[in-house]
Protein backbone atom coordinates (compact mmCIF):
# COMPACT_ATOMS: atom_id res chain seq x y z
CA UNK A 1 0.00 0.00 0.00
CA UNK A 2 2.96 2.77 0.08
CA UNK A 3 3.54 2.35 -3.65
CA UNK A 4 -0.31 4.51 -4.14
CA UNK A 5 -0.26 8.07 -4.65
CA UNK A 6 -3.08 9.94 -5.64
CA UNK A 7 -4.32 13.07 -7.65
CA UNK A 8 -7.24 15.56 -7.27
CA UNK A 9 -8.17 18.87 -8.72
CA UNK A 10 -10.89 20.84 -10.10
CA UNK A 11 -12.57 18.90 -12.94
CA UNK A 12 -11.11 20.93 -15.70
CA UNK A 13 -7.61 21.44 -14.01
CA UNK A 14 -5.85 18.95 -15.94
CA UNK A 15 -5.26 15.86 -13.85
CA UNK A 16 -6.09 13.05 -16.73
CA UNK A 17 -3.62 14.79 -18.65
CA UNK A 18 -1.08 15.10 -16.04
CA UNK A 19 -1.47 11.25 -15.63
CA UNK A 20 -0.87 10.28 -18.96
CA UNK A 21 2.31 12.16 -19.35
CA UNK A 22 3.43 10.51 -15.68
CA UNK A 23 2.22 7.24 -17.00
CA UNK A 24 4.55 7.71 -19.92
CA UNK A 25 7.49 9.10 -18.31
CA UNK A 26 7.42 6.54 -15.66
CA UNK A 27 7.00 3.62 -18.17
CA UNK A 28 10.34 4.72 -20.38
CA UNK A 29 11.98 4.73 -16.97
CA UNK A 30 11.04 0.84 -16.29
CA UNK A 31 8.56 1.09 -13.79
CA UNK A 32 5.04 -0.89 -14.26
CA UNK A 33 2.53 1.40 -13.96
CA UNK A 34 -1.21 1.27 -13.04
CA UNK A 35 -4.06 3.72 -13.10
CA UNK A 36 -7.41 3.23 -10.88
CA UNK A 37 -9.69 6.56 -11.86
CA UNK A 38 -12.79 6.13 -9.67
CA UNK A 39 -16.04 8.67 -10.40
CA UNK A 40 -19.21 9.10 -9.18
CA UNK A 41 -21.24 9.36 -12.54
CA UNK A 42 -21.93 5.79 -13.95
CA UNK A 43 -19.42 4.28 -15.79
CA UNK A 44 -20.65 3.34 -19.62
CA UNK A 45 -17.64 1.11 -20.91
CA UNK A 46 -19.64 -1.79 -21.03
CA UNK A 47 -22.55 -1.47 -23.46
CA UNK A 48 -26.17 -2.85 -22.62
CA UNK A 49 -26.10 -6.56 -24.47
CA UNK A 50 -22.43 -7.04 -24.86
CA UNK A 51 -21.60 -10.52 -23.82
CA UNK A 52 -19.98 -9.54 -21.12
CA UNK A 53 -22.41 -7.22 -20.01
CA UNK A 54 -24.90 -10.01 -20.52
CA UNK A 55 -22.82 -13.01 -18.45
CA UNK A 56 -22.33 -10.21 -15.92
CA UNK A 57 -26.03 -9.84 -15.52
CA UNK A 58 -26.84 -13.43 -15.37
CA UNK A 59 -24.57 -13.10 -12.49
CA UNK A 60 -20.86 -14.02 -13.38
CA UNK A 61 -18.91 -12.78 -10.56
CA UNK A 62 -16.26 -11.79 -13.12
CA UNK A 63 -17.16 -11.36 -16.78
CA UNK A 64 -14.19 -11.05 -18.86
CA UNK A 65 -13.32 -10.44 -22.90
CA UNK A 66 -9.87 -11.05 -24.69
CA UNK A 67 -8.08 -10.93 -27.61
CA UNK A 68 -4.44 -11.21 -28.42
CA UNK A 69 -3.95 -8.04 -27.78
CA UNK A 70 -6.14 -6.71 -24.96
CA UNK A 71 -8.03 -8.25 -21.72
CA UNK A 72 -11.01 -6.74 -20.36
CA UNK A 73 -12.87 -7.79 -17.17
CA UNK A 74 -15.51 -5.95 -15.55
CA UNK A 75 -16.90 -6.94 -12.42
CA UNK A 76 -18.12 -5.52 -8.63
CA UNK A 77 -15.68 -3.19 -7.23
CA UNK A 78 -14.45 -4.36 -3.77
CA UNK A 79 -14.55 -1.69 -0.97
CA UNK A 80 -12.20 1.27 -2.17
CA UNK A 81 -8.92 0.13 0.43
CA UNK A 82 -9.09 -3.76 -0.68
CA UNK A 83 -9.67 -2.71 -4.50
CA UNK A 84 -6.51 -0.49 -4.06
CA UNK A 85 -4.25 -2.57 -2.47
CA UNK A 86 -4.72 -5.45 -4.84
CA UNK A 87 -4.49 -3.21 -7.70
CA UNK A 88 -1.16 -2.11 -6.13
CA UNK A 89 -0.15 -5.63 -5.81
CA UNK A 90 0.21 -6.47 -9.32
CA UNK A 91 2.05 -2.87 -10.29
CA UNK A 92 4.91 -0.32 -9.54
CA UNK A 93 3.32 2.01 -8.63
CA UNK A 94 -0.49 2.62 -8.35
CA UNK A 95 -1.57 6.11 -9.91
CA UNK A 96 -5.29 6.82 -8.63
CA UNK A 97 -7.55 9.88 -10.11
CA UNK A 98 -10.64 10.34 -7.63
CA UNK A 99 -11.11 8.54 -4.03
CA UNK A 100 -10.19 12.30 -3.01
CA UNK A 101 -12.02 10.74 0.81
CA UNK A 102 -9.60 8.03 1.36
CA UNK A 103 -6.35 8.43 3.42
CA UNK A 104 -3.52 8.29 0.08
CA UNK A 105 -0.77 10.76 -0.40
CA UNK A 106 -2.10 13.01 -2.99
CA UNK A 107 -0.70 15.40 -5.32
CA UNK A 108 -2.68 18.42 -5.73
CA UNK A 109 -3.79 19.88 -9.22
CA UNK A 110 -4.33 23.71 -8.53
CA UNK A 111 -2.94 26.55 -8.44
CA UNK A 112 -5.76 27.92 -5.42
CA UNK A 113 -5.23 25.80 -2.06
CA UNK A 114 -9.22 24.03 -1.83
CA UNK A 115 -11.13 26.00 1.13
CA UNK A 116 -12.10 23.01 2.59
CA UNK A 117 -8.78 21.59 4.22
CA UNK A 118 -8.07 17.73 2.06
CA UNK A 119 -5.62 15.59 4.05
CA UNK A 120 -2.52 14.02 2.78
CA UNK A 121 -1.18 16.86 0.20
CA UNK A 122 2.34 15.59 -0.35
CA UNK A 123 3.19 17.77 -2.95
CA UNK A 124 1.51 20.30 -5.63
CA UNK A 125 1.45 21.15 -9.22
CA UNK A 126 0.75 24.31 -10.59
CA UNK A 127 1.72 27.50 -12.04
CA UNK A 128 1.89 29.22 -8.78
CA UNK A 129 2.19 27.40 -5.17
CA UNK A 130 -0.86 27.28 -3.25
CA UNK A 131 0.60 27.00 -0.14
CA UNK A 132 2.76 29.38 1.81
CA UNK A 133 6.15 29.11 1.28
CA UNK A 134 8.09 27.44 4.21
CA UNK A 135 5.07 25.23 5.62
CA UNK A 136 4.79 24.08 2.26
CA UNK A 137 4.60 20.63 1.10
CA UNK A 138 6.96 20.16 -2.71
CA UNK A 139 5.69 22.04 -5.25
CA UNK A 140 6.19 21.21 -8.95
CA UNK A 141 5.44 23.95 -11.53
CA UNK A 142 3.60 24.06 -14.55
CA UNK A 143 5.25 21.65 -17.26
CA UNK A 144 7.53 20.35 -14.83
CA UNK A 145 6.00 16.72 -15.16
CA UNK A 146 9.96 14.89 -15.60
CA UNK A 147 10.43 16.03 -12.47
CA UNK A 148 7.45 15.08 -10.60
CA UNK A 149 7.55 11.77 -12.62
CA UNK A 150 11.55 11.35 -10.70
CA UNK A 151 9.98 12.32 -7.25
CA UNK A 152 7.25 9.97 -7.80
CA UNK A 153 9.41 7.26 -8.52
CA UNK A 154 11.55 7.79 -5.45
CA UNK A 155 8.71 8.58 -3.40
CA UNK A 156 6.20 5.64 -4.10
CA UNK A 157 7.78 3.10 -6.67
CA UNK A 158 8.84 -0.65 -5.53
CA UNK A 159 10.66 -0.99 -8.69
CA UNK A 160 13.77 -3.06 -7.56
CA UNK A 161 12.64 -2.68 -3.78
CA UNK A 162 12.08 -5.67 -1.77
CA UNK A 163 11.50 -8.19 -0.34
CA UNK A 164 7.68 -6.96 -0.06
CA UNK A 165 4.89 -9.17 1.71
CA UNK A 166 0.88 -9.04 0.99
CA UNK A 167 -1.86 -10.98 2.67
CA UNK A 168 -5.45 -11.11 2.30
CA UNK A 169 -7.77 -13.02 4.01
CA UNK A 170 -10.99 -13.70 2.18
CA UNK A 171 -10.46 -10.29 0.17
CA UNK A 172 -9.29 -8.07 3.00
CA UNK A 173 -6.10 -6.91 3.04
CA UNK A 174 -4.14 -7.68 6.20
CA UNK A 175 -0.66 -6.26 7.56
CA UNK A 176 2.27 -7.94 7.76
CA UNK A 177 5.41 -6.68 8.80
CA UNK A 178 8.96 -7.57 10.72
CA UNK A 179 9.27 -10.95 11.93
CA UNK A 180 6.25 -12.18 10.68
CA UNK A 181 6.78 -11.60 6.97
CA UNK A 182 10.33 -11.99 7.10
CA UNK A 183 9.25 -15.85 8.27
CA UNK A 184 6.33 -15.56 5.63
CA UNK A 185 8.97 -14.48 3.11
CA UNK A 186 11.82 -17.07 4.27
CA UNK A 187 9.35 -20.02 3.86
CA UNK A 188 7.92 -19.13 0.90
CA UNK A 189 11.14 -19.06 -0.95
CA UNK A 190 12.26 -22.12 0.97
CA UNK A 191 9.51 -23.87 -0.91
CA UNK A 192 8.84 -22.54 -4.17
CA UNK A 193 12.95 -22.23 -5.19
CA UNK A 194 13.68 -26.02 -5.65
CA UNK A 195 10.56 -26.30 -7.99
CA UNK A 196 11.11 -26.39 -11.64
CA UNK A 197 10.17 -22.90 -12.77
CA UNK A 198 10.30 -21.61 -9.23
CA UNK A 199 13.08 -19.00 -9.39
CA UNK A 200 11.79 -15.88 -10.32
CA UNK A 201 11.06 -12.31 -8.70
CA UNK A 202 7.11 -12.08 -7.64
CA UNK A 203 5.99 -15.03 -6.05
CA UNK A 204 2.10 -15.50 -5.22
CA UNK A 205 0.10 -17.86 -3.33
CA UNK A 206 -3.49 -18.74 -3.20
CA UNK A 207 -4.98 -21.19 -0.63
CA UNK A 208 -8.87 -21.76 -0.29
CA UNK A 209 -8.92 -24.07 2.65
CA UNK A 210 -12.32 -25.04 1.76
CA UNK A 211 -13.13 -23.52 5.43
CA UNK A 212 -12.29 -21.30 7.34
CA UNK A 213 -8.75 -21.79 9.40
CA UNK B 1 -6.71 -25.64 -13.18
CA UNK B 2 -9.22 -27.84 -12.63
CA UNK B 3 -12.00 -25.79 -12.28
CA UNK B 4 -11.99 -24.45 -16.14
CA UNK B 5 -14.51 -25.59 -18.79
CA UNK B 6 -14.32 -24.34 -22.29
CA UNK B 7 -17.19 -24.44 -24.37
CA UNK B 8 -16.97 -24.87 -28.12
CA UNK B 9 -19.94 -24.98 -31.33
CA UNK B 10 -20.23 -23.46 -34.63
CA UNK B 11 -20.82 -19.65 -34.21
CA UNK B 12 -24.65 -19.63 -34.67
CA UNK B 13 -24.84 -22.71 -31.95
CA UNK B 14 -25.86 -20.21 -28.82
CA UNK B 15 -22.75 -21.15 -26.81
CA UNK B 16 -23.41 -17.38 -25.34
CA UNK B 17 -26.72 -18.27 -24.44
CA UNK B 18 -26.06 -21.17 -22.83
CA UNK B 19 -23.40 -19.48 -21.15
CA UNK B 20 -25.54 -17.04 -20.02
CA UNK B 21 -28.12 -19.26 -18.90
CA UNK B 22 -25.33 -21.69 -17.16
CA UNK B 23 -24.25 -18.90 -14.91
CA UNK B 24 -27.40 -18.12 -13.48
CA UNK B 25 -28.09 -21.72 -12.84
CA UNK B 26 -24.68 -22.03 -11.04
CA UNK B 27 -24.98 -18.47 -9.05
CA UNK B 28 -28.13 -19.67 -7.82
CA UNK B 29 -26.47 -23.16 -6.40
CA UNK B 30 -24.29 -20.60 -4.75
CA UNK B 31 -21.02 -21.39 -6.85
CA UNK B 32 -19.25 -18.43 -7.48
CA UNK B 33 -18.81 -18.37 -11.77
CA UNK B 34 -16.62 -16.60 -13.98
CA UNK B 35 -16.74 -15.85 -17.86
CA UNK B 36 -13.98 -15.19 -20.03
CA UNK B 37 -14.63 -15.17 -23.58
CA UNK B 38 -11.73 -14.88 -26.19
CA UNK B 39 -12.34 -13.55 -29.83
CA UNK B 40 -9.89 -13.37 -32.31
CA UNK B 41 -11.85 -10.31 -33.47
CA UNK B 42 -10.93 -7.52 -31.81
CA UNK B 43 -12.90 -6.39 -29.02
CA UNK B 44 -14.03 -2.97 -29.02
CA UNK B 45 -15.32 -2.60 -25.01
CA UNK B 46 -12.93 0.48 -24.64
CA UNK B 47 -13.23 3.19 -27.18
CA UNK B 48 -10.70 5.75 -28.34
CA UNK B 49 -10.50 8.84 -26.47
CA UNK B 50 -11.43 7.38 -23.17
CA UNK B 51 -9.60 7.84 -20.06
CA UNK B 52 -8.64 4.11 -19.30
CA UNK B 53 -7.74 4.26 -23.34
CA UNK B 54 -5.52 7.31 -23.27
CA UNK B 55 -3.77 5.70 -20.21
CA UNK B 56 -3.26 2.42 -21.88
CA UNK B 57 -1.90 3.94 -24.87
CA UNK B 58 0.74 5.98 -22.54
CA UNK B 59 1.69 2.50 -21.24
CA UNK B 60 -0.37 1.37 -18.49
CA UNK B 61 0.06 -1.83 -17.82
CA UNK B 62 -3.62 -1.66 -16.04
CA UNK B 63 -6.03 1.23 -16.63
CA UNK B 64 -8.61 0.83 -14.38
CA UNK B 65 -11.88 2.78 -14.02
CA UNK B 66 -14.84 2.17 -11.22
CA UNK B 67 -18.06 3.72 -9.85
CA UNK B 68 -19.60 2.25 -7.02
CA UNK B 69 -20.91 -0.92 -8.83
CA UNK B 70 -18.26 -1.76 -11.06
CA UNK B 71 -14.78 -2.37 -12.09
CA UNK B 72 -13.66 -2.19 -15.78
CA UNK B 73 -10.21 -3.43 -16.02
CA UNK B 74 -7.98 -3.19 -18.85
CA UNK B 75 -4.36 -4.68 -19.87
CA UNK B 76 -2.58 -6.54 -21.94
CA UNK B 77 -3.54 -10.33 -21.71
CA UNK B 78 -0.89 -12.91 -20.33
CA UNK B 79 -0.60 -15.52 -22.23
CA UNK B 80 -3.47 -17.72 -22.54
CA UNK B 81 -2.79 -20.16 -19.93
CA UNK B 82 -1.67 -18.09 -17.32
CA UNK B 83 -4.64 -15.86 -18.01
CA UNK B 84 -6.78 -18.83 -17.68
CA UNK B 85 -5.15 -20.03 -14.46
CA UNK B 86 -5.18 -16.37 -12.53
CA UNK B 87 -9.03 -16.14 -13.11
CA UNK B 88 -9.79 -19.60 -12.90
CA UNK B 89 -7.97 -18.91 -8.73
CA UNK B 90 -10.51 -15.89 -7.94
CA UNK B 91 -13.55 -18.27 -8.80
CA UNK B 92 -14.94 -21.21 -8.04
CA UNK B 93 -15.67 -22.28 -11.50
CA UNK B 94 -14.34 -20.53 -14.98
CA UNK B 95 -16.73 -20.61 -18.06
CA UNK B 96 -14.81 -20.33 -20.87
CA UNK B 97 -16.07 -19.97 -24.37
CA UNK B 98 -13.01 -19.59 -27.46
CA UNK B 99 -9.71 -20.74 -26.95
CA UNK B 100 -10.57 -24.29 -28.92
CA UNK B 101 -7.29 -25.19 -29.62
CA UNK B 102 -6.31 -25.45 -25.79
CA UNK B 103 -5.81 -28.45 -23.64
CA UNK B 104 -9.04 -27.63 -21.91
CA UNK B 105 -12.09 -30.02 -21.00
CA UNK B 106 -14.80 -28.73 -23.93
CA UNK B 107 -18.22 -28.86 -23.80
CA UNK B 108 -19.45 -29.17 -27.68
CA UNK B 109 -22.72 -27.19 -28.37
CA UNK B 110 -23.68 -28.84 -31.88
CA UNK B 111 -25.89 -31.36 -33.11
CA UNK B 112 -23.12 -32.23 -35.84
CA UNK B 113 -19.69 -33.68 -34.32
CA UNK B 114 -17.17 -31.75 -36.56
CA UNK B 115 -15.06 -33.54 -38.94
CA UNK B 116 -11.82 -31.77 -37.45
CA UNK B 117 -11.08 -34.09 -34.52
CA UNK B 118 -11.62 -31.68 -31.21
CA UNK B 119 -9.94 -33.02 -28.49
CA UNK B 120 -10.99 -32.75 -24.79
CA UNK B 121 -14.84 -33.02 -25.42
CA UNK B 122 -15.89 -34.10 -22.25
CA UNK B 123 -20.37 -33.39 -22.95
CA UNK B 124 -21.80 -32.24 -25.64
CA UNK B 125 -25.14 -30.81 -25.89
CA UNK B 126 -27.96 -30.45 -28.16
CA UNK B 127 -31.28 -32.07 -30.06
CA UNK B 128 -29.56 -35.02 -31.37
CA UNK B 129 -26.02 -36.86 -29.47
CA UNK B 130 -23.61 -35.93 -32.53
CA UNK B 131 -21.30 -38.97 -31.11
CA UNK B 132 -22.05 -42.42 -31.74
CA UNK B 133 -23.59 -44.19 -28.38
CA UNK B 134 -21.29 -46.18 -26.49
CA UNK B 135 -18.29 -44.25 -27.34
CA UNK B 136 -19.97 -41.03 -26.24
CA UNK B 137 -19.18 -38.15 -23.73
CA UNK B 138 -21.94 -37.32 -22.02
CA UNK B 139 -24.92 -36.07 -23.66
CA UNK B 140 -27.20 -33.68 -22.54
CA UNK B 141 -30.50 -32.44 -24.79
CA UNK B 142 -31.83 -29.29 -25.63
CA UNK B 143 -32.97 -27.51 -22.80
CA UNK B 144 -31.42 -29.48 -19.89
CA UNK B 145 -29.67 -26.88 -19.29
CA UNK B 146 -30.50 -27.23 -15.30
CA UNK B 147 -28.83 -31.11 -15.41
CA UNK B 148 -25.95 -29.93 -17.41
CA UNK B 149 -25.26 -26.97 -14.60
CA UNK B 150 -25.18 -29.77 -11.85
CA UNK B 151 -23.02 -31.64 -14.23
CA UNK B 152 -20.58 -28.76 -14.07
CA UNK B 153 -20.82 -28.21 -10.64
CA UNK B 154 -20.23 -31.66 -9.21
CA UNK B 155 -16.98 -31.69 -11.91
CA UNK B 156 -15.82 -28.74 -11.80
CA UNK B 157 -16.40 -26.48 -9.16
CA UNK B 158 -14.50 -26.42 -6.07
CA UNK B 159 -16.89 -25.04 -3.89
CA UNK B 160 -16.74 -26.29 -0.45
CA UNK B 161 -13.01 -29.02 -1.78
CA UNK B 162 -9.91 -27.81 -0.37
CA UNK B 163 -7.66 -26.93 0.56
CA UNK B 164 -6.56 -25.56 -2.65
CA UNK B 165 -2.64 -24.26 -3.40
CA UNK B 166 -1.85 -22.04 -5.96
CA UNK B 167 1.38 -20.82 -6.62
CA UNK B 168 2.61 -18.52 -9.49
CA UNK B 169 5.84 -17.31 -10.32
CA UNK B 170 6.63 -14.03 -11.87
CA UNK B 171 2.96 -14.61 -13.65
CA UNK B 172 3.77 -17.98 -14.40
CA UNK B 173 1.10 -20.85 -12.67
CA UNK B 174 3.25 -23.98 -11.51
CA UNK B 175 1.90 -27.02 -9.67
CA UNK B 176 2.56 -27.89 -6.22
CA UNK B 177 1.12 -31.00 -4.98
CA UNK B 178 1.21 -33.25 -2.46
CA UNK B 179 3.71 -32.59 0.37
CA UNK B 180 4.93 -28.97 -0.88
CA UNK B 181 1.28 -28.21 -0.82
CA UNK B 182 0.54 -29.64 2.35
CA UNK B 183 3.36 -27.91 4.27
CA UNK B 184 2.81 -24.73 2.52
CA UNK B 185 -0.33 -24.87 3.55
CA UNK B 186 0.24 -25.82 6.59
CA UNK B 187 3.01 -23.02 7.31
CA UNK B 188 0.63 -20.17 5.72
CA UNK B 189 -2.24 -21.06 7.83
CA UNK B 190 0.36 -21.09 11.19
CA UNK B 191 1.53 -17.82 10.22
CA UNK B 192 -1.74 -15.97 9.24
CA UNK B 193 -4.41 -17.73 11.61
CA UNK B 194 -2.91 -15.42 14.88
CA UNK B 195 -2.90 -12.04 12.90
CA UNK B 196 -5.91 -9.90 13.80
CA UNK B 197 -8.18 -10.57 10.85
CA UNK B 198 -6.43 -13.89 9.94
CA UNK B 199 -9.06 -16.57 10.11
CA UNK B 200 -11.03 -16.89 7.20
CA UNK B 201 -11.13 -19.71 4.13
CA UNK B 202 -9.29 -17.90 1.19
CA UNK B 203 -5.36 -16.48 2.17
CA UNK B 204 -3.66 -15.07 -0.57
CA UNK B 205 0.18 -14.09 -0.27
CA UNK B 206 2.03 -12.38 -2.68
CA UNK B 207 5.82 -11.62 -2.30
CA UNK B 208 7.90 -8.92 -4.03
CA UNK B 209 11.53 -10.74 -3.37
CA UNK B 210 13.08 -7.42 -5.49
CA UNK B 211 15.18 -10.17 -6.89
CA UNK B 212 14.96 -13.26 -8.78
CA UNK B 213 15.34 -15.90 -5.53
Amino acid sequence: MKNIVSFVGHSDSGKTRLIERLVSTLRKKGHRVGVLKHTHARIKVDRKGTDTDRFRRAGAAVSAIADDRMLARFESPDEPMALLSALAAEVDILLVEGYKKLPLPKVLISDIMPKAGLKGVVATYGKRRPFARGRSPRHFGAGQTGELAGWLARTFSVTGKGPRVRLAVDGRSLGMKGFVAETMAGVVAGLVRPLKGGRGRKVAVSIDFGRKI
